[in-house]
């Protein structure tokens, strides 16, 4: 089975957020992505809907470049303002070549 | 603490696939498995029940050698006909025992 | 875009046992936490509330000190009594000084 490694990156993010994250990944290159409801706190104080709640934690399979330009993008649009949480890992993707 | 270095699949696919994408699990060994109901959107235009909608993320724990055959046997059974994603990362796992 | 390199903890219990996971988490210096609402069957038959059913998906980033506090703990006081399944993975994570 041939896969193709490539860029998993996850969003938490105040359900509020979601169109405007999705809005994002896609400028940023990305093909798809999944949304998942999520609950959770993190740490910092404050929100801009409620202190703990209800949170969307997005995914998708990025190219590297795709990758970076999200976190750019993330960086200046997002996370000086709301409680954001981003991270990426590398997977080994089966059909890859859709992702690259 | 010792942990045990193994598989961990993840497939997203339209929810009426479950059940035969766990048979498809259980038939390759898998030992457990993860259902979380998710929403997405993907690259391939054409899906079998709507264009955009319920979707399902399976999680299990494999061998390489279990990984290995769910992949192989979701090419067989479900690729050419269904927008299924499949990607696997290694985790460190306690009491991996259970899964290799 | 600069990004730190931590731990992505993922714990997979009974519902019923959320609470005491995420006071566990706390305690060992988590600063944050996502709970998924998930299903699912794993490899042991035994369960403290039914055989297969509600579960919640724990996921927390953590610095490689704090994983070891967890996965110690959850050894502790988890691993014999509840089907509990932990796994570790590296994750890099933006603004990931806030983790370490």
């Amino acid at each position: 089975m041939e896969t193709v490694r490539v860029k998993l990156l996850t969003v938490i993010a105040e359900s509020f957020l979601e169109e405007r994250l999705i809005g994002l990944l896609r400028r940023c290159g990305a093909r798809g992505y999944t949304v998942a409801e999520v609950r959770g706190e993190g740490s910092r104080g404050v929100r801009a809907s409620e202190w703990e709640g209800k949170n969307v934690r997005l995914e998708s399979l990025l190219s590297n470049e795709a990758a970076a330009r999200v976190l750019a993008a993330l960086e200046r649009e997002f996370f000086a303002h709301y409680a954001v949480v981003a991270y990426t890992q590398e997977v080994e993707v089966v059909r890859g070549d859709k992702y690259v």
